[in-house]
């Protein structure tokens, strides 16, 4: 097994490497004086199952064809099988049409990828699980939700409640409550009339009880303080606690966020933190990806490590 | 142009013939004695654009597999371009892996109808709108939720709410909501604590009002039953419509359906209508499909056809 | 190695399963309440060799679906190569255009097992040795005749005669009489003029002689009954063994079979064999497929157990 | 619509041009010093229905690479349809793996010719018809049958017999029975034992009759020497007449033949035909192709153009 | 026709409709909060002829991934036919394996263009001829040669010389002798003896002549600096003139070029010029594309704007 | 691994079989009776590593079509991993299009060897390092460098200077400069004024220096001709060595090289050598190829075997 890693997330692939008992691959990463990326991979892959670690947070165009060009090298210098390890996965969220006349963002992803002549690819807690029907290859969909859940236990008690901050994480929920062994509430967006007018109501009660929000994501931040803010009108504890698997933290997020009481958040370190003055909390999936990798590698089962609701 | 039909609903298809003011093409469709499909098609469609109308409700397979008979039979006598008319798309549901290890057969339905040399798609209201991304060619998504609007107009007073049955109904309610200036309620599965219990609670007001419950399809009726009984528990007035783009009905749909006050089933002929001895109104998506084939023959804009919400 | 069964033959898969000393992986294969198609794959295949026996007889599309999905299923669960065995091959016969406008759809069933994943496929005698060349994949071209030889060889004497009751059996009767020492005759449908008259006409000495009619199939029986006709004319003896590779019987075979001195009827487990009233011996092709497994999934070469002529 | 010729028979493009009324477009078709192709196309065909005529007959890797450089070189160049005119297809008699480890070379054979950019195909009386399920691009099968039996007519008595020379030609027999209304006789090789002895026995009356051999092609002429020998020793007339739409007359063919009584050999120009000696009289396809191009870049049913049976 | 602009060279793109008396189509193309491209075609391309103009200069991965993304987006909403106007075609250099394991990044790059859906592609001077081959899509080679010589034809006189400043650039140079009438030197790197030590040599009379520096592109300019360096130690007239079609005019590049003796840069816009401080004067080629694309879409003879040497 | 020669250079594949300690697999290699190729694999294959040596020099087209077939043969029998050793890669100076109308021939000749399913090809000496490109499937581009400069190094001494004949040979020069440590002069055509008037003029010094040309091949010796004319007009000593990988040696090339003072041609067996009357000194390429047939067979590093610049 031979493990590469991108510029996205060099940490992570270390930790991995570390896990693994094995160390980087050497590789060539850099840019030609004209900003061309030049891409060179420094030992020997021929016969070998190789791993490229490279989560595609933005600049995604560039981390993804820091991936092309790895994925290219290798596959030309005689990799046996070409795996790209892509925890968090950019443009996942632009899985549909946004009106009858944009791309399929996600679907180019995918098919770029395989493109490149990858043979698996490894994500981590896609947005919306039907995204695994874009790839044409074996995606493994792993889920970093038993870390993170591991991770809150001593915050989850019986005061506690776990929120959806939006309908699309209400399944999400349910799999942490499932772990947890504590009741749910959802964010809900209700359209009052026709119009463009809704309201943000809560499901289940909350009233009293100390928020734990979880979601995939966490980008801009505006769904995480839109749902902060319902939860203190509905009468929460202001003691809240979020927990995503990705934490993109994008610019505009942190002033919002820090003027809300949300004593932590709880995140993985699928992309790179960078210091937002916010009380961050990281879990690494390292051990996670390391295993799996460790067990794809062997052809052993990975039937319990993956993502399935 | 040419229009075929195959087994699946010779009577939409005819309908369709009829809008757009010319008959279905001829072919055989038959089965040998042993069983087998025999296909044939008796017009000349070198140089044509090809339309085959085949919705895919079960028996999912056989009609999947006349679709890919017609398609290899037109594409190899020249048919200039090939439109598969899915009005149903059978599997969608399907389109993730519900284990680690089972098939995304959404996107095996998607494939082979590639390998059968169609070129387009048209399907009408999706279960989910992801599933666009599984096809490699165009499709055109289409929406009988304006024309079901209304129809169901005369029924939509300031008394009305419009419900979705479920999370992933959610979406379709606003749509229905826009058009009909009337509120929405959802019906939302809530996990109370982390085992396997869920209540259903009711989010937006239902108490004294008259449901009409919206989904894209009935199929054994489960998901509205349930819904049924948690508005008529939360005190809403006892004269139910059901609205859905695909009725199908299946077998133990009934007897429950007509054991709950729902006054009106509001579908489609998306699929052949069977005598259920329910109280059924169909609105043909006849028209739709053929002024959508008419201007896709023609290379005119479909922009405002098409679904994107 | 993993091998599964599709619903088609389990008992022929089960018989396989026991020759190579193993059991048939778990998997799930039933219908949802409407109709369709639930698959699921109960073990690990990362990495494995895997086999899948589904035989495609009517009806066909189906048992092809089953198989695609299980195919789709294990290549999405990491299985190293997937090989489809088809005892069966349906829709094999139709391996031309009938007419300018037909499909070919044995090339069409032949695409869609390589779009679903499959590496390779295992075949036992197709109707028309030129179907190879359909498959893109490899192509395992079995051969029961060596089986069925054997098994009829107690009744081959010296006052036989292998028959082949239309020319496109000719060559399968020569392996037999190859194997059997015995001599040939052939039922030979000619046009004594340029009209649609035709009359059978046997080539080879038949009378006074007990003849074994042989051919790969035997659906609705029609072959048969004309060519035993012409037999008994021409004097052969009313004791007519017939023996086929793939014995469908399809529904209104028996009752003229039943009607002819047909005193056997000699047949492979290539298809479920259901009661039918006629005097039919089973031989089991099992060992056959469970050596050729054996041996593919140990990378031994097959010369000896392929057809070739 | 632009038509050109490779090197394999300019004679028969020219032809074809003439009827079409328009003239060969003009081509670089040489060899460097070294002795490579050097393909040039100079008439814009851009947008334009590309014909190339080329059949494949001896040296056929030299035709066939021709045609690749052609289409290339059309493809490159903007042509809109790219089809291959293929009068004469190569490689066809090897349409399966003569043993388990040969190729099936008349699939690489159209593989290629799809590879090398071309949308359609046309040939002329494929040795087998099973062959159109080879090529993923359609496919017309034209027939010279009708040409060639008008050709005959006057041969074709009361007197006559049609004379299939083995069993790969009884359907051609047939086809031309159909159309002369007269009898057919075909050449049965019949294996007396299990052993390699094989006799030739003749299905249908010859004795006193002159015969008409038809088939598919004649190359060394072995085939057609057997038969006419069967003929003399089973009575007929010594006055044969032998009818191929392929005359390849392959070096060892002519001296065998011109010991029979065979006087005279009609064929088409198919391939061109050199001076053997033998007393050949050729029918010319031109206008057949010249018909069905015309219809094909016209989009015009080719219906009873094409060959079925 | 419709003709898109990516954020590429807008500039460029609106020139080229100006030509072509239409005006760019509209499209959104923007980014999420979290840094994601959002595109978005604001026109009906349904059946229509579609260019979508971008040069793929630094950042080229964005450029490009603007690229895939509005040809995902035509693909999907119908477009007849996609073309990719690229006049400046990032990645060329990197035509061949740096070392053994590197990329093949030009081959990557047209890969990605074609998996988008393009059916063609257009770019100016291409660094390296052989690249045509890497596209398996029809590609369109123009020149701005002709428009390039035609502009410095003034300041070429008989006492000037045109200089290929290394050996990739002899035959542009030729290129432009053949237009201007006036010789050619090249500066040839000359490796002195087997180590690394290298001369700068000038093949050519340059002493006394006022020299015109042509190459396909100046990035950062080192080239053009030391052949410029050679030209003046070899006599030349201090009065450079320095012609590109691409003027990249990467960061280093501009103090370095501002020493010395250069008059003029003569470039083109196949990318956006932004102020440098040097004498740089530009050759629009939207006159060209203009031309190349009304023909393309007209289906018209491309043939004497194209480049073949 | 097993090890099959095609016809084009049995005696470099069986000196390959030697080094590597084996023999060569039985196949049969003939044509039938009408000139058509007849390939057959006499040697199990199913799951080995299985390379075919095959040069492609002329005549080409037999030389491909031979691989084509033996790779189906081999693919169809179950070879696990089949590469093409083709030493010389014929077609590989048609690497562009010669005009806008030509075709890509060496693009042809790549693609052609993938649809055949090969899976890894190796080449020696391309014509043109980008060519690499053209290739989907991982190319190995060895070099005889090393071999034919250690093969020449006595008569490499401080009076000898190596000559690239034309700029095209320059890079190849310089690579025998450094293992040879020895200086490079170049024969560079040089155009004059802008009409077709060129001169050869060389850059380095040659006067009274002993020439080695250097070239990656000779066919009909053109090029080495006029650069002998040259150096010998420039006072070289009149002992010319030439050497070249690929020693075509085309028919016009003896007599116009016999009338030179060249000494010594030094070139491999990548072609077979026919008697030419020339001092042609033939160094094997077999022990290069036997060592990179075994890394690659064990998955063991190329590295410094392959070629780079």
């Amino acid at each position: 097994m031979v493990l590469f890693s991108g510029s996205a997330n060099e940490a992570l692939a270390r930790a991995v490497a570390d896990r693994l008992g094995t160390t980087l691959a050497a590789r060539v990463l850099e840019r030609f004086p004209d900003g061309e990326l030049r891409v060179e991979v420094n030992a020997s892959v021929r016969g070998q199952r190789v791993y490229v670690v490279q989560p595609t947070q933005p600049p995604a165009e560039s981390h993804v064809f820091e991936l092309l060009l790895l994925g290219d090298a290798c596959r030309r210098a005689g990799a046996a099988r070409l795996t790209a390890v892509v925890p968090y996965f950019g443009y996942a969220r632009q899985d549909r049409r946004a009106t009858g006349r944009g791309p399929i963002a996600a679907r180019v992803a995918a098919d770029v990828i395989a493109t490149a002549g990858f043979d698996a690819v490894m994500v981590v807690d896609l947005h919306s699980r039907a995204t695994e029907g874009f790839f044409s290859v074996p995606l493994e969909h792993l889920s970093a939700v038993t870390l993170l859940a591991e991770a809150i236990r001593s915050r989850a008690h019986e005061g506690s409640v776990l929120v959806a901050p939006d309908l699309g994480a209400a399944k999400l929920a349910d799999r942490y409550s499932r772990i947890l062994d504590i009741p749910v509430a959802t964010v809900h967006k209700r359209r009052v009339s026709g119009g463009e007018v809704t309201v943000r109501q809560l499901v289940g009660d909350v009233a009293g009880k100390t928020p734990l929000i979880v979601d995939d994501m966490l980008s801009t931040g505006g769904t995480v303080v839109a749902a902060a803010r319902a939860l203190l009108d509905a009468g929460a504890t202001p003691d809240i606690t979020v927990v995503v698997t990705h934490g993109l933290f994008s610019p505009p997020a942190s002033q919002a966020l820090r003027d809300l009481p949300i004593t932590k958040f709880l995140t993985t370190d699928s992309v790179p933190q960078a210091h937002t003055g916010l009380p961050v909390q990281v879990v690494s999936i390292a051990p996670l990806l390391a295993e799996v990798i460790r067990r794809h590698a062997h052809d052993e089962s990975l039937g319990d490590l993956l993502s399935h609701e």
